[in-house]
């Protein structure tokens, strides 16, 4: 099989008002991306809130995105809880005709780098499916990259990594120690920032959250950075960055990615957990500020929603705004 | 209801040989436990591995406990991934007699304290069963003492706080800021080096790994310290530290517990997660010490595993250590 | 020579308008702290800024408490930036008289802790006086337990160790592992939440900031430790702990003490570093609480000071904090 | 004046056998440096060891490179441990003729952002010489984005800043928010890893330890990166990797640069700060591997200390080894 390359939309799960899978929107939200020429899907990552629904529904989320995905590759969560349930998911999706699974390292306990080596060995030992190991630090357990190295050396089921711990070095000593070595191991950037750099040095392309709202900038700085267009890679690159930082930042991950769906106009509903009022206020806040980015970048929809707030870099402050945060601050200094 | 009060120990889950629950196994455990007086049970937090079994499973365990429990009183884990299988969950603990609930800060997400906050006031406004907020930061989202103390005093439901952080002062504040408000709120401690201090400055009780292996020392302590007795608690305190330390620092949590409920008879099977053979040569070695520690305690059946190790302060080390060492060492030079 | 014991004060330095060592205050301020009984004299720790002096201040400073000291033991700070110069700052204490010095673990530089060991060997070595190893990991590279262990009992010269970790099982690990074998190895808290719970598990004193402010609380919870009246010293420990709380968490360590200095009538002046107009709002802010909770606590000549804020608890705030608040953090926002 | 630009490179300080500054053998690497064509000199700063010289002993280092400086530009540590004595240092600079001073974060206190600006504005205000703010929050506060960027568009004296963070994404935001509105400002990266990189994505150049000991690389990427050349640029920049690898990771830094300076043929001395036996192994084992990586790179005068280690993906390790990491960790097993 060739090796794994290009962009991967991690896939939100929209809601109804009841909270259960907005199974109709999610057919559509996979259409229009797939219009969008991204290269394929990324169901079941953290974007996805894998973590957050049942395994039932993680098996749901799999087959509609499959039924939708015409054709194009799909690479799958599978950070199940145990050996067992993780195989038993990676034979689900090869079934599926899935590319392959993407597993993270375990979360909650803290383990060793050894342990977390043997369990990789031990999956790909048994998957009937190719694994991509997902480095999500910030999350789970982080794999080290000598722990990497032995892996894809001597696992042919291992095919790539997926690096999501915004290390530019790190990422770099992969494409050093690794793909220098086995050079059809993919090497994907999980991290909006690091697109055109990782690119630059030797990287095969991303799984990135900001491409299901924005598949038309992503899709373009991966174009020109593999036509070699440079300058006009870095200067979109440089102009994501706001539209990124906006959503990433915003309180209780995935909700800013969240407010960028709306603003394009999918009905994503509420979110799997909780948000407090005060998260809610911070959202609208960075919500009314993005709709602005993404208006100025073109995308009209979003117009609508543009509140204009004063530079970041002047003293004063719009009164709106001051309201906001005192209501958001005011618990935090109880 | 009476306030929460007492040792309730954690319980393990063993598994046979195709790495199924062992059934039998636990409800004998289970009795053993019961004989020792200890005063309740704890099912389904992190020293029994809630994260790595299903669904079912947990509910299987929670019955067996219930089932042998003779009366005592169980405190459940219930930190499913949602707030509807939270509720699910605590609905199943309620049929079951459970006297509460005990449920983590969210994982793998980092979430804002606002927003666990409504978490937590969402679970006490919906749960049919009192519930006990777990605070473990190495594992989990910390739960500040400010939105423990504003749910406390807001949420009847919510009765008490089990703390792992192993940070005494946190302690001490939720004494100061919350019980002196709401006297039954409950305030457990979940790390063993704190027993004997957070009893004498107001806890109590706890829920302690270590009284799965050793109830004879957990439950002398607690009743040393509940009688005034303050020397003999602080004298077995000190005494326990050798034990926990080795049991705790093991690798993968909580595979040392493991070994000291092997040490003391019981058939626990192999954990959940792969081992690496580093880390079974690190566990057999701990495990020799375990065996010392505990024969030395009186704990007899663990004489014949008591492998002599010269003193740490010593610079010399023996041979067959060091080639265990070594052993261990080579893959992290790499 | 006796084992160290008891309580040493931190000393402040105030400062005049020019940003000089206000000499006169600072005699003015070691006698009166003489006169409320503290056991001796901490000069040039973290709370005397020592890292903001010149060398020739740092000992100017130990001059002027040791003519002031009236007798009573001095532990100096001695953490000079390379070996010779913090032996001739050893020295320079022994000629005046000091008890011994302390010395924490190097700043800046990250260090292994067995070239941590050799460092505080060649000291020891060397050094004519006592040393005292001070842990404070949130400033410097922490001391292990096992390192100060093997000092502790191969170095007469190192006769007790300072902890200011907040960390209630690494003190307890240290009287177990440490104060068990060498029974006049001093182990001193440097952190007041932890005083009373310190002194019940073995504790020989502390070091505490907050006794340059409170002496009369400090040493009230020692006196009454000391004598057995352990319910009493635990209610002034618990009322000590909003004063602390206050006090340490103020920004800018150690500003939240000089207000407290102040509060008692003192003339501590301007800090050695320049407080940003956000950080001013919120200390002052912190002041007014501090000085209503001094006022409660008898200390009449803060109530002038004392504005009441309303209960953290309660979801309302008082205009007055509103705009305070909303000024400290539109900075942060932006 | 012109904006900083290029490779300045941070200067060791050499010792002789009594640990005082080898004068001569400083004058005699500064001046090989000058002849390896590298844009200018970066001396007292963290590779310098500026923490461990007294203030005399800086200035005296500072007055040597400039004196062998041929007329290249000097970047000038400065930080000084308070307002006054920056200052001081600022004007020594000055006088010396020095292109600008650098100043990190403060260290040892954690300090707000809002003190750290302002810390920093009242710098700007009065030195008579060009700052560039120094970024290394591994050993100092780190300085916010959104601080930098007020100082940067606020003080005309702030010229630059020096990153040391490895972080991309930052160095991104850097050249994103500051850089695009103050193009003279200059953005320099202090992490080797991250040196093409930089430059691609606008960078100004550097300050990096390695070009002490390998000015050839490190001027070679930064020409060929100038020149466009970039895939020559990148395959140097993987070569480097390993060289940097071993001496970054070496214990207490700059120990690891110091070997490489000893095996380009200087007489730099021992460190002013003890090494462990286990250290010394440990930097040994490293020196070895340093060697054959600096004479495979044509570096010949190394060959003669290189002694070939197997491939660290093996899992067989020289008997050699094995005895060297035995020693260096049986102290952290007990």
């Amino acid at each position: 099989m060739a090796a794994i390359e290009g962009i991967f939309v991690p896939n939100i799960v929209p809601y109804d008002a009841h909270g259960r899978i907005a199974e109709a929107e999610l057919r559509y939200i996979i259409r229009w991306l797939g219009s969008k020429d991204v290269t394929g899907f990324y169901p079941n990552g953290s974007m996805g809130e894998f973590i957050r629904l049942s395994y039932e529904e993680r098996k749901r989320v799999l087959k509609i995105v499959a039924e939708e995905a015409g054709g194009k590759p799909i690479l799958a969560g599978a950070a199940e809880p145990n050996v067992d349930l993780v195989l038993e998911m990676c034979g689900y999706c090869a079934d599926l005709g899935c590319r392959a699974v993407s597993i993270t390292g375990p979360y909650y306990f803290k383990l060793t780098q050894e342990s977390i080596e043997a369990y990789f060995r031990e999956l790909a030992a048994k998957s009937p499916i190719d694994i991509v190991i997902y480095n999500i630090p910030a999350f789970a357990n982080e794999i080290s990259v000598q722990v990497l190295k032995r892996l894809a050396l001597d696992c042919p089921r291992i095919v790539g990594t997926k690096d999501t711990s915004r290390d530019m070095p790190r990422f770099q000593s992969v494409l050093h120690e690794i793909k220098s070595q086995r050079p059809d191991f993919s090497v994907l950037i999980g991290w909006e920032e690091l697109l055109c750099a990782s690119l630059f040095m030797g990287g095969d392309g991303g799984t990135l959250s900001s491409c299901g709202v924005v598949p038309e900038v992503i899709m373009k700085i991966y174009r020109e950075a593999r036509a070699g267009n440079w300058n006009e890679a870095k200067r979109v690159q440089f102009k994501l960055l706001d539209l990124f930082s906006l959503m990433v930042n915003a309180p209780n991950f995935p909700e800013g990615f969240r407010s960028g769906y709306e603003l394009r106009g999918f009905k994503v509903g509420h979110a799997r957990f909780p948000l407090s009022e005060e998260d809610h206020v911070i959202i609208e806040t960075m919500r009314a500020r993005l709709a602005c980015v993404l208006a100025e970048a073109g995308f009209t929809e979003a117009a609508l929603s543009c509140r204009p707030i004063k530079s970041a870099t002047s003293r004063n402050i719009a009164a709106a705004d001051v309201e906001a945060i005192v209501r958001a601050v005011i618990s935090k200094m109880k």
